[in-house]
């Protein structure tokens, strides 16, 4: 296992920012298993970060070295549901979470570069390697502990058995026509008027099912955006809001009534990620503005528990904040049996490659389900990745590289390598 | 601001073992704050682990470095409020968690060591100190971002200030007969029955309130010890027991029932710390057991929710977990207002010097209770501190001594220096 501090300088051009980042480099804690069995070798996985901290994130894999190295390939890839579990429950490391924060994401980013060598055994592109599974199989990967409350292991599997039959259906369509995507890109909190305007229509243009804005800074700006935005996109075009968890309970639902004759999409993260209570008590105050949330969601437990108090419309997965695909894979199939859609979070470095594997599976194997849907997409730092995110007509077309999609270019891990890369002893 | 890793090797011994924390190394990521200015130059912190994982939780204090070093010690001491927030709220490091997990516990560590700082500053100890403040200061010092749907300033004014006429009574009483303890000493599950039988014995003859036994491994093992013990106790005397987060929510209502006869004082952490909706679940069905968390709970927003939704009987802070004294402060403040009793969490290295502190408080100006409620003692590695806890027929008496009771010896830091120290090289 190598590890690698990878910065993006993208705070020196503002864009990322909303009314709580306000100044992110983007960054990855990347790292490579090598094996020496075989073809396919090398699995890569990363855990996002924004800047400082990277280096915390690093330590937390690190960590986790003793349960990776000396291991054999085959034994970890074929149960990577008990390997998943063995990561988690480690029994000194558990304190530092337990499943939450650095150690929990350091755990995903170990399962992720697992899959991404699984799928590249395999030829496969993940989503695929994941959507070719049996119900039996999907299941046995899910760790169960804490959500059989909400979910048991026969309660999943019913969602699962009834879609295996056409299964290769959604395939051809999501082949042919890709899956929905909407795009953040025109929003950000640092650009002026002018540029969100044009980067509004533009995105609309360029076929996006849904733009998102930053809100939360200041009310009085947050309307005279959305007023400008909706009148150069007319009544009924969705654009969603985001407030990066800058408010109190009250003071969302107050400031969501000054927003809602701009008829928004949903309001996503309106306060603390952790306050369940919080989110459904905003959500049945501001009734029908859907509420979303999950980026910064940090387990299933969390995911289970906004689904059982109703606090939310949308489940917005992320694809290195849990414990990995394993884990990503409850949440998908609790989402599921309460019968909330999910629209992945992405942005960032390398959230678009990955997360839109999920997005495939789930419309594959778990839901079939894409309309009201859309994947996040954000149009920077994809030049970085060896198979890079492509889209048509503003669809995330379906991957066919064998793996993940986290496998970052060496010339870009080195150049962004944190602090002795070119890009930052330039600065 | 220098920094130590310090492991005791704790698992050697099999003490402080439970269903869930099989081998602890109890450990401090452990800090040193000094400045240049007056008498009292020195502010010790820490951050408990149970040993891997420890130089992950250095990484993230040392993470924080920059919003320390360099700064006036006067100004900073003067609105420890608006350093708290600053602290939890840098703008990049915020994403790893927010306000959980290793990054969250090392911001708690520096305000834990600055208030040691301005403690003995001020001659005083920490309790001392806190109890002398008026409701206002006290107010000042508390985030009530994401809290105050449930705690506003005003609500938090309104617990304080009936309680400051009789301070100096409760004060008294504290000097003269000292705080209710419980320990957890007979109890760990690495004991055989003998030396839990004894030490079940021992306790109780030494004036503890109540002991607690861990359980959660096998329901006809706690049945036997719990038998076993409450025969050797008699009917009456508060047994209390600990499943360290072992089940989920149907398993923990189901093992609980098969205890009920045994009369348990409470039943704490039953299932995940992050399960607000499954402690409330839990409660409900095994009613009148008391359900008891909070060592995991990472911050107030957690705190708030379990209080909310009615989920949990006693509230247990720990020294070490949340975002230090003053995000603590708001949680006493939470439990006042609902009327739930606090019983601090110790044990660990350290966590009994420290949290004393927070209860005797809570006695002298937040509540003015001391009946039902005790702080947790475990009898090891006090040894290692400058000022260790002092308990008389099983109460913990006030210290006097300046400070918070964090500072360690400095032959105990390097002796248990990991993996240099004398006692690691000697393994």
């Amino acid at each position: 296992m190598t590890t690698h501090d990878v910065r993006f300088p993208t705070s020196r051009e503002f864009a990322g920012s909303d009314a709580v980042n306000t100044d992110p480099d983007y960054s990855a804690a990347y790292l490579e298993l090598v094996t020496d069995s075989r073809d396919a070798r090398h699995g890569h996985g990363f855990v996002f970060t924004t800047g400082r901290g990277n280096d915390v994130q690093l330590a937390a894999i690190e960590a986790l070295r003793h349960h990776v190295i000396g291991r054999d390939v085959d034994e970890l890839l074929d149960d990577l549901g008990a390997f998943a579990t063995e990561l988690s429950s480690d029994s000194q490391l558990r304190w530092l979470g337990p499943e939450k924060g650095v150690i929990h994401m350091a755990c995903g980013a170990i399962i992720n570069a697992l899959w991404d060598l699984k799928a590249k055994r395999a030829g496969k592109p993940l989503w695929m390697l994941l959507s070719e599974l049996t119900p039996e199989e999907i299941v046995d990967l899910i760790d169960f502990r804490y959500i059989s409350d909400a979910l048991s292991r026969d309660e999943a599997l019913a969602v699962l058995e009834p879609k295996v039959s056409s299964r290769a259906e959604r395939i051809a369509t999501l082949t042919a026509c890709g899956y929905p995507a909407y795009t953040t890109s025109p929003g950000w909190l640092g650009y002026d008027d002018e540029l969100v305007g044009q980067l509004s229509v533009e995105a609309v243009a360029a076929g996006f099912s849904m733009i998102k804005l930053k809100v939360g800074r200041d009310v009085a700006e947050d309307r005279r955006r959305l007023a400008l935005v909706r009148n150069l996109l007319g009544p009924t075009f969705p654009i969603a809001v985001d407030a990066n968890q800058r408010w109190g309970v009250d003071e969302a639902v107050e400031w969501m009534h000054q927003l809602a004759e701009f008829n928004p999409a949903w309001i996503e993260e309106p306060t603390s990620p952790d306050d369940i209570v919080g989110h459904a008590a905003i959500r049945a105050r501001i009734k029908p503005i859907p509420v979303a949330t999950g980026e910064h969601a940090h387990n299933r437990i969390m995911f289970k528990q906004l689904l059982q108090a109703g606090a939310i419309d949308v489940v917005q997965i992320d694809a290195c904040r849990v414990g990995g695909v394993n884990e990503i894979l409850a949440i998908l199939l609790l989402a599921a049996k309460f019968g909330v859609r999910v629209c992945p979070h992405a942005g960032g470095v390398g959230l678009c490659e990955l997360v839109q594997h999920f997005a495939m599976f789930d419309y594959v194997a778990v839901t079939g389900e894409m309309s009201g849907r859309a994947i996040e997409y954000v149009d920077h730092l994809h030049e970085h990745f060896l198979t890079p995110v492509r889209l048509l007509h503003g669809r995330y077309m379906p991957p066919s590289a064998p793996g993940s999609g986290a496998e970052m270019l060496p010339t870009s891990i080195s150049e962004y390598s944190f602090p002795r890369g070119a890009a930052w002893l330039a600065s």
